[in-house]
């Protein structure tokens, strides 16, 4: 038993020397750190890898283990320092497995050759078929260049895949999805359009991932018109999703018709364009928004909305508020309307504190905490999916808004993430609507 | 319990209508047939898929029942009717799992956001560490234009897919890798290139798989040269390592010593020209060549071998025949030296059966059934990972063929395909060599 806090992972890599692992043991307990688990990792023809779980009382035993550790030489190496979110991390978050055990050439004669030939003939035949006898069917790339990760900005593809396999992740658990990251080493919107078109034969759906404004417009736009499987910027369009199923939710607490009141967006990046889209397109008649950049007003005039030139003003016309602007605190507390709903959706600060909101008169006010982009896409996907639809069109995006919405307990603003029920009502209502608008595609 | 000898699966949708499964399974009672296992695959919101086992007699029987069921309408449909062979295929072979359980908020914090950020701005800051908390390091695509898939010929990326998921599978089973089929739709080399390259920052390894010749040539030099990952064209390379394997193993059972022989190769495409250069880094002083392309016989020439202008000619020179020609029945008996060994590889029907060779006067005689590049790719591939290795040399692929060798038991050509033991000499040996090339990655 060990009364020690912190908790570290090493991975420590020893060579196939007797006494090296002593070594590294005696050096761990002279800096003052208790060993628990120690699990081998990898066996190298002349060394060990191993993840050596540490407690200790404070951060600084661990720089002292650090340099102990590299002081000590003769092909010992600390590989990395991991706590427990990092441990969660190693080695990835996802894996390509076989669905067959390969247990006998029988085995190995059925899913490779000879037996595959007449697989790859039929198909050849019948590239329907594909649908059936391969995994390209439930297949969606996950598509970043890299240049928009979280809040974090332009950190590079491989630096965002963590993200990558967390989307990833989600859509195995939520939908049963194959996510395939795809990490693009370009931010030119025509290689990046090139590079997917030549890949797309493999998936039958494509995710965009955190690619940066205003760059993203133009490659979702091209690629959706010149590709014939559903493609969607999840950072766009996902989000849109959930913030449309949160603001149903809200207006319902507050008692206003969405669909009759005047709706201010603000801030007009890829976020709050696409959720003054999806207002639109739910009925909402007056969309009104503000940003800093005339090219995002302009865009919002494209498609029929309204700009305003200050916050104040736009606050003082509208019934519900909308903000993604990233910037804490930039609603004033006596901008705010009696009766208003406002989300204030920045992370990890929102624009305005909801407590502050409702002290203003708010009749509902709520930050972006909950509003997770986890609860659209699994659901989309899979619903696109299993309807065999060739684009994400608005009316199946309305109706998974709608369907999260209709989950969500009275009081709050959108349900648990990962309730797979919900999941389950987001996929039906995609299915039904993608199927009202193509015929399921008769392979036989 | 049934006697009928043909079973069938019926991939079969029907409305959400009572009394449509009893339609179809009156229909099937009718034709005949008995039913067995019926597994729901897909509920949707106004239909139902199922897959119905179905026992026959004969295959009329089956003909028969589609047609009975495509006359009955009524949103009754038809998807597949599947043998054992396919439906061991059915949904594809290969699903991307998440290796984490999401189970909580906290797990979906951990591995999500907001946890995640943290482990993006790690590797942000220090670039390697993405191959210790990302799946990288641990990634190999596998990446066809549907140029040459199998003996097929150019039947398209998709029709080949059902190949690459078996790559994939091999990988998974064999070496604990994940694989990642890519589908080009493009056969022009520049483009190959160019796309490759783009995708190529999320895997350790790219594995060119059944892209035409001459085209592969250009493809695999080019992104040896211009990618910092192991790139191996499997066709080319993973053929010759095993190919060498066997030559070794039947020079053993002849009394042969290779490396003095002389060798001559028939055909020099892909597979032939790889062989040649195989041998020659093995350390075969004498290899020769022979092809009906002169630019194949060029080529050989300009890796250092010797061509020739008649098989007949050539098979009086060497003490080794090795060929991958296609043809059947390409070599006379009357050509055969006595002592001679010969390897005819091509697939299902050699140049020579061997029974033919061995009555002609040969020492050891074999055709390509049990020569199969499924003993080499995994283990060459698991070894460059673990040894981060920047490239796959010639050096390394003779090391994998002298561990498949050395696992070859005496009187056999090469080891059983699915023996894990083999798979892990040929790591062992890659990473081996790998690692007398360069030092291992430190990343702490």
């Amino acid at each position: 038993m060990t009364n020690k806090q912190l908790i570290r992972t090493l991975m420590i890599e020893t060579p196939s020397i007797p006494g090296s692992l002593g070594k590294v043991a005696t050096i761990i307990g002279l800096a003052g750190g208790d060993i628990g688990e120690i699990e081998t990792i990898k066996v190298g023809p002349n060394y060990t890898i191993r993840n050596i779980t540490v407690q200790v009382d404070h951060e600084g035993q661990i720089e002292e283990l650090e340099s102990s550790l590299f002081r000590l030489g003769g092909g010992i190496r600390l590989h990395a320092i991991s706590d427990e979110v990092l441990h969660a991390h190693e080695g990835g978050k996802i894996q390509m497995k076989s669905k067959v055990a390969l247990q006998s050439l029988a085995d190995l004669r059925r899913v490779y050759t000879p037996g595959v030939a007449n697989v790859c003939r039929i198909i050849e035949q019948e590239p329907d078929k594909a649908k059936i006898y391969t995994s390209i069917g439930n297949s969606v790339a996950i598509v970043t260049d890299g240049t928009a990760i979280l809040g974090l900005g332009d950190i590079g593809p491989v630096a965002g895949m963590p993200v990558m396999e967390g989307k990833a992740v989600l859509f195995d658990q939520l939908a049963g999805i194959n996510g395939i990251p795809i990490l693009l080493d370009t931010k030119d919107p025509e290689e990046i359009i090139r590079t997917v078109k030549h890949i797309s034969l493999g998936f039958s759906g494509i995710l965009l991932e955190d690619i940066g404004s205003p760059h993203c417009f133009e490659i979702e736009e091209r690629l959706k018109k010149e590709l014939q499987i559903p493609v969607m910027h999840d950072d766009q369009h996902g989000t849109a999703v959930v913030t449309l199923a949160a603001a149903i939710s809200a207006c319902k607490s507050a008692g206003i018709d969405l669909k009759k009141a005047k709706v201010g967006q603000i801030g007009l990046g890829a976020a709050g364009l696409a959720i003054s889209r999806m207002l639109m397109a739910y009925g909402v008649a007056n969309v009104f928004g503000i940003d800093k950049c005339q090219d995002a007003k302009a865009r919002l005039e494209n498609y029929g909305g309204r700009s305003f030139d200050s916050i104040e003003a736009l606050m003082g016309n509208c019934d519900i508020i909308i903000a993604t602007t990233g910037v804490p605190e930039l609603i004033k507390q006596q901008w705010v309307r009696p009766g208003q709903v406002i989300l204030a959706l920045s992370n990890p600060k929102p624009e305005i504190e909801p407590e502050l909101a409702l002290q203003a008169g708010a009749a509902y006010a709520a930050d972006g905490r909950s509003v997770n982009n986890v609860l659209g896409f699994p659901g989309i996907f899979r619903g696109v999916l299993n309807a065999q639809a060739r684009d994400i069109t608005h009316s199946m995006l309305v109706a998974a808004a709608e369907a999260i919405a209709a989950c969500t307990k009275p009081g709050d603003l959108v349900p648990h993430p990962l309730d797979l029920h919900v999941h389950k009502m987001v996929t039906e209502a995609v299915e039904r609507v993608a199927s009202l608008h193509e015929e399921i595609v008769v392979t036989k």
